[in-house]
């Protein structure tokens, strides 16, 4: 009798979900519109009937299912307690209290970047590691931590923000959650282009990134095709993304680090240029993690979602 | 039938062994020598004779004993593996299979100083707290972070060694670990040290600190006493503990950090001093962790290293 696990990633306009064996091999993914109405009321009921539709349509029985997992876009803890979700309408919710009631299945639920960090660590870039560091660089830089093959959610599952860690004293910009000097401030899509920005403000050298609005992958593009001042962003992209993943490192030990999100698509030139101040600000005794590229994409929340329910 | 647990605290010169009933009441705590000659060769099998000796003289059998933990100044993972420690002669070697073999008991093992965090965990200034950051502001700074009641190893057991976390870019003196800026080199004792130097070779202004060979705790009895170079010189120190602490949080997100180690002894002061830079770089969703100071002092591995057996 196979054996199957729930998983759903909840995002602000739409919630991916998928169905998944045990042993994570994906059977069928879908999605189902996220309604933020109502302060997010509907967002439970609707995952649970549509798993259930999903159950009934494959004729699944309840004993047959292990659970279901989901990752919220917002701070959870290890019990399932969501503490706030902005994008969802979302104010102090049990999570696990509220889908268990209404999917009458076993249910776990965490931090959809943490979330991911397992599903990386369970079918994706960090397969087979148990003690993982997830960065995603996206429009800011999330991260997720995995020790001992769990989630590290702290008390208020704020554990892995480390976009928020402190890196630079004299930033006079405001990174979004109101402090300076953040590392998602440098580390981030809106960061490179930030650096970019002053490299180019700082020198008169020609440039392609002087020709037209430029985002984070025309950088990397340019500095690949030898574009001297994308170069000089690019570098400083990756020294400020190795001293950040250098200070988590120090005070977690993985024992491989995954890059994802939208920048981790500049691929291996990342490691080349993060490496050099990884090096130099890591402790000596974690300096020696793996690099490796996330390899789920946006499926990694979904997986970890499942994962939850598997030991 | 009473049910009794042992800790082992292996230090450089001896090692501190408790029995404890398993809910954590001291029964009594003696000391043995390290015995550092032939690579510590003997330190584990010294271990489990002074428990054996001490449970004949106690008429305990071993169906009364749950086991046996051991805190070790070196890198250890959660497995019980330990990869070295210097000041024992060890180079890698899987403590809880030694102690096993010898004393025929169930045994655990970690770090030293993560041990030492269960134990505030457990008995001490954070009793009943399941996430929390131990740190211990002696020589250098060491750290231990318990985590849903576990302690975060990391995958060599580096984990938790927060001392290293890179503060300062330019730092022209050299940390003992071979690198420059780390937290330690100016939140430890010798830090505040370095840190009053550098105020008394700024400022011509006299200070009780100029008419002796000071250390750490005369600064902070001075800073009490309105000498005003020794509370500048404090005043740094906090803005450097603060910081180093707010990094930590914001990547593991503590619900109490607690502060141990010699230069605690200042007290309450502590906090007042670190608090304005712990807000000012701490993320939001983790600046709000309590704060308080360790009590159990040098007891605190063998309270941890006993909790490593109970659950």
């Amino acid at each position: 009798m196979a054996r199957y696990v729930f998983g759903a990633d909840v995002g602000g306009t739409t919630v991916k979900i998928g169905l998944l064996t045990e042993t994570g091999e994906k059977v069928e993914f879908w999605e189902i519109p996220t309604v933020t109405e109502d302060h997010g009321s509907r967002i439970i009921p609707d995952i649970a009937a549509s798993i259930r539709a999903k159950m009934k349509e494959r004729k699944i029985e309840d004993t047959e299912v292990v659970g279901a997992g989901v990752g919220v876009p917002g701070a959870v803890n290890s019990d399932g307690m969501c503490y706030q979700a902005v994008n969802l309408g979302w104010e102090k919710i049990s999570v696990v209290n509220e889908l268990h009631s209404a999917l009458k299945l076993p249910v776990k639920a965490g931090n959809d970047a943490n979330v991911a960090a397992l599903g990386e660590a369970w079918k994706g870039g960090g397969q087979g590691y148990n003690n993982l560091l997830l960065v995603t660089l996206g429009t800011g830089v999330g991260g997720g931590i995995i020790i001992d093959g769990k989630i590290l959610s702290g008390s208020k599952g704020s554990g892995g923000e480390i976009g928020h860690i402190h890196l630079v004293d004299d930033e006079p910009e405001k990174c979004g959650c109101g402090k300076h000097g953040c590392f998602e401030m440098y580390a981030s899509a809106t960061g490179a282009v930030r650096l970019a920005r002053r490299v180019l403000a700082m020198y008169d050298e020609p440039s392609v990134l002087r020709e037209k609005e430029y985002e984070c992958r025309d950088i990397f593009d340019a500095a690949k095709n030898g574009d001297n001042m994308a170069r000089m962003a690019a570098e400083q992209y990756g020294y400020y993304l190795g001293k950040g993943i250098a200070a988590v490192a120090t005070v977690t030990n993985p024992e491989i680090i995954v890059l994802g999100g939208g920048v981790s698509k500049a691929g291996d030139m990342l490691f080349d240029l993060l490496m050099p101040s990884f090096k130099k600000y890591a402790f000596s005794g974690c300096a020696e993690a793996k690099f490796a590229l996330a390899k789920l994409g946006n499926d990694a929340g979904v997986y970890g979602a499942a994962k939850l329910l598997i030991g």
